[in-house]
């Protein structure tokens, strides 16, 4: 008798745009698992309140880190390292107790997912299964009101963390883009999309499908705090009869 | 007194991917349109199979062509125009008359979809609200097995229909790769892969989340007659604790 740990997608954060599978296994959920910044309730467990089953025990993994280590410091890896072999331990042994466990993605949980250290740590021992979901950028480009990629447009979904020289040319490379990671790194993401001539059809959105969703230019975002999690969308021109 | 024509992205196929919203516009429904090849029951109508209301009026829209002409002969743009132009003043009829209807979308309707044509027309005169759906190549890359992309990865979306040197281009400036638009392209795709040094990391991906699901190495499928809508999927190597 062996249980499963579910990788369950909740979409860009309305409950409403949660798939008809994970809504039910949220809901039937005996166990359920969730990471957070430590003192936060948790993105990915805010979209699911009101869901749980009054017996729902919860396990939240709490980051020991987030940016208080540089990445490249060779600590922050290990410092992870060792929390997510925390994580799955617990997982594990509550697998092996024959129970599931609902693991609560924020998006899509194979897409720049937290999930997938813990799932590249259990696959090999453990049943494990994933729910894909709506990501993050599609509720954006959505939210724009304006289809991103027509006929043979080429999308290039880039980080906002990547160093300047790379954010332009993949810029340049493509017809239609997807920026995610925002944050402090928005200026640099202005100025790579003004290098690659893209700036004046670049859009911002924050809190995609969310209280607070909000849609600007970003050419009028100049001064903007934007949180982390916004996503930037530039549209394509493709072929359309 | 005027009606809504909601754009309802259904997923990539299994009916329990779609969203708990799409699920209900769906079952609620009492006019339903979508595209499909004539003489076929429909890709989108085939989801929401047994889901239908029993007062459901169906308006199937029979694309005039597909593949008969090519896309470069102008009479291609123009039959096509008047096609949606024919589908656009039914849906505003409709809508006229204080109606709701469901135009069922495979996929997320915003990203390369049929639905945004008929969008684009209507969308200045008519109230139309568009429903995110999860993604074929969600579905594709969580039936790999493997997570996407990881880190900094630039993931890039191409079509199989591209020209051999915008293909190896693409594959060549981006660390995940998701390739569309495959049947009779697969040998042009497979020759832009091995180009760029990818083709030991690509699998093929036929019917994601469907009866039928076939995951294998794109390097073994040398003479496979594989359909339009399969997609390959190239993994990120990106950083990972």
């Amino acid at each position: 008798m062996s249980g499963v740990i579910h990788g369950v997608g909740l979409g860009p954060g309305d409950p409403e745009l949660m798939s008809v599978r994970a809504d039910r296994l949220v809901r039937n959920a005996r166990h359920v698992a969730f990471f957070r910044k430590a003192g936060r309730a948790g993105r990915a467990r805010g979209i699911v309140e009101g869901m749980l089953h009054p017996e729902a025990v919860e396990f939240a993994m709490e980051y020991p880190v987030t940016t208080e280590i540089p990445l490249s410091d060779p600590r922050y890896n290990e410092i992870l390292s060792a929390f997510y072999a925390d994580c799955v331990a617990h997982l594990r042994a509550l697998a092996a107790q024959g129970e599931e466990v609902v693991v609560l993605c924020e998006g899509d949980p194979f897409f720049y997912g937290s999930f997938m250290h813990l799932y590249e740590r259990l696959k090999d021992d453990t049943d494990v299964r994933v729910v894909p979901a709506i990501t993050g950028m599609s509720a954006a480009w959505t939210a724009t009101g304006m289809p991103v990629t027509w006929g043979d447009d080429i999308l290039s979904v880039l980080m906002g963390t990547l160093p300047l020289a790379e954010l332009t040319r993949g810029a340049l490379d493509s017809d239609a883009l997807v920026v995610m990671k925002i944050g402090r790194n928005l200026p640099k993401i202005r100025e790579a999309l003004t290098a690659a001539g893209k700036m004046d059809r670049a859009w911002l959105v924050e809190y995609a499908s969310m209280e607070g969703q909000t849609v600007m230019p970003l050419a009028q975002a100049s001064d903007r705090v934007s949180p982390y999690f916004s996503i930037v969308i530039v549209h394509g021109q493709g072929r359309r009869p």
